[in-house]
């Protein structure tokens, strides 16, 4: 279909002025002023396009835009508004965004669906302030519980709930699965496979697994001059060791496995003071759960070891991990049959990123569009997808989006049944 | 001399209220509120001893009692009040409170000297909220200018000149060099060699040098999931290797040695980014000079390699250094007689913590005491010395301090010209 890029582009200009940061990027964390300014534009937009939005108790936003038949299930698109800190403006707004577009497009042309067409801003998925990510798409899912999202507290202890009312985003509607009749979710790649490649979309295939540790070594503090190297127990060392393991792991288990320790807290952190207690974050990725499993037993074993070494006691909690999800083949598909009509260069892969559509996958056929990010870059100010880009992306969006709207309800559930519906 | 141990437990216990931790440590950080408390205590106390009381323009207080000859040079012991966060109530305090009950006990006897004596308590030997340590002491031997001291500044962009007129303490003598007769200092050893050896009371013959540097290394920021591992240039691997490297130098170089990495900070620090730039800390110490440039050697080298293997910039900074700097034989046997005359087991060994007992050293005969630390634990809340083993360090440092305040001035000055005086 025929959108309108400048319009879209000029939309994504406007949001991206919500919590910029000198250097072009923006800091919109969950439920911050900035999410809740990012919220009520989006809001005012979707209103102003004619759409009806409803808020759950998650603080997910939906905004519907009637089908012919107001009986069949909804088609979904959407991504989420809010950022991690001083992160890329693409990052989520360009699906919420485009979905947008699309939708002022299809007012403009007169365009109805058999289907309706709901464009969904979903809460936290970067996860930074309130981990884990992607919690508004997983308490909708049904793989968190409302409440264990409600209470999660950031650094400074305040709590999710109490953030969520005080931006003034706690909805009526019950945040809990209900049918879909397909979810599509266009993002930017975050990586940099579609720009070595040449390609000028991805259609992507499935979502690795993640898991997240949270690994603590405590030993013992003490002043750094007249303690003698063989009586240290030096937490920080023990961290280091085990960092420098986590690195190696991927030359040893798997090319296409990715380890990051992103996260490091020293006590007491001082010049001249033993460190007492570390705290670091674990984070991998990979597309093979038996891949995963290995990995984890590889992070314990280089923990255990270095703890040993230094004589450190180690504790080591989970703080979430997802499954590796392939995507529905009919929905890959209608995509790459979108490519080939608008004339696109187009290529397949697995998200390493995660993202709401892996939760979307639990309820309906999903799959997903990326566009190219220059560099490979994201989670960075300097996060970049050029505008052609961001056009042609969304008139696959379209495509898929409208071709999917059009099918009889049987097509869509074809090969799954809604289990937690409630129609 | 006969000393009062009761009256000096209380004194250390009611010193120790003044910023008191839950866990029996003390958080009286210089130039905050509590060490302006400390600061009220201390003077409270030298007046009602008799005392005339000035303070320097850096803070530094001077306690004096006079001697028969007015113009005789005073005989100059102390140490610190301030400590660093979470520190024990030992660490400084004891060396201040002990030379007090020494003037306490001296008045109660009727005991004069021929000498005066003066009791200092140096402003910021810490060093932990404005480095680098010992500025009090620095600035008053001339290792530092008064105007850097003064616009050091802390985590919070608060200035040393400000903090130091916000708790009321600069005073108007000008902060530089004059001519002491003798400097002793008494002070917990911080380090286990007392209690592993049996000792009572240790002879300190000199003070390790210290290195500490601060290296910053800067990579590139990316989000921890699409990011291939072979394109990362992840700062806190390259910090971790570093770290690694760093622990085992002593092992190559010297069992004396000692290196630390006591401080890391991260940024972005978000479990799902790739971080962009870490800043550590190094801390090395060594008697001897040539060691300590092998070990920044080894260092540099370490940091270089790591750097290069993670595609990272790297920077690093000098925090300040101090050369090792061998104490008076003539003041450590005059220790040594005390703790012969006393019947207390004695041995002799160098500092490995810094004191400002180095800067009086450039000026006059200077020598220290140590009493034995339990577990050897210092910088800590659990950081411990018996009361039996305090009484005794206090009888010596009397002992000892009553004899150097008896000679001649001559005998004093044998050995050194003092080059800075104004007298």
């Amino acid at each position: 279909m025929k959108i309108n890029g400048d319009r879209l582009q000029k939309s994504m200009e406007e949001m991206a002025r919500i919590g910029a940061t000198p250097r072009g990027g923006v800091n919109r964390l969950t439920l911050t002023d900035e999410d809740r300014e990012a919220r009520d534009l989006f809001s005012q937009w979707a209103i102003e396009a004619g759409l009806s939005l409803t808020i759950d108790e998650m603080g997910n936003m939906f905004a519907r835009r009637e089908g012919e038949n107001k009986d069949a299930l909804p088609l979904v698109t959407g991504s989420h508004l809010d950022s991690v800190p001083n992160g890329g403006r693409f990052d989520g707004a360009l699906g919420v965004l485009a979905a947008l577009e699309i939708v002022r497009s299809m007012n403009e042309q007169g365009l109805a669906t058999r289907h309706p067409v709901e464009i969904v801003n979903w809460t936290n998925e970067e996860g930074t302030r309130f981990p884990p990510s992607m919690l508004g798409s997983g308490v909708f899912a049904g793989a968190f519980k409302r409440n264990f999202a409600y209470e999660v507290r950031d650094l400074n202890g305040k709590r999710f709930i109490d953030e969520l009312e005080r931006i003034g985003y706690r909805g009526e509607l019950p945040c809990r699965p209900r049918p879909f009749g397909g979810y599509l979710e266009l993002h930017v790649e975050q990586g940099p496979a579609l720009i070595t490649e040449g390609a000028q979309i991805g259609i992507v295939e499935g979502i690795r697994g993640l898991t997240w540790l949270r690994v603590t070594m405590k030993g013992v503090r003490d002043h750094a001059g007249p303690t003698p190297m063989h009586m240290r127990k030096d937490a920080l060392v023990g961290a280091a060791r085990t960092i420098t393991a986590i690195r190696d792991i991927p030359s040893k288990i798997g090319s296409d496995l990715v380890t990051t320790v992103g996260e490091i807290t020293v006590s007491p952190n001082a010049i001249n003071v033993i460190p007492e207690r570390v705290t670091f974050s674990v984070d991998f990725r990979h597309r093979d759960e038996s891949i995963l499993k290995r990995t984890y037993d590889a992070v314990m074993k280089a923990a255990e070891y270095a703890a040993k070494q230094e004589g450190l006691e180690l504790e080591v909690e989970n703080l979430g991990s997802s499954t590796p999800i392939a995507f529905e083949a009919g929905v890959t598909e209608t995509i790459e049959n979108a490519c080939e009509e608008l004339g696109y260069t187009h290529m397949r892969l697995w998200s390493a990123a995660g993202h709401d559509a892996r939760y979307a996958a639990d309820l309906c056929p999903t799959a997903m569009i990326f566009a190219p990010s220059v560099n490979g870059k994201s989670h960075a100010e300097d996060e970049l997808t050029n505008w052609e880009d961001v056009t042609r992306s969304c008139e696959v969006l379209g495509g898929a989006l409208i071709s999917l709207a059009d099918r009889p309800q049987s097509f869509l559930h074809k090969e799954r049944e809604i289990e937690n519906g409630q129609n």
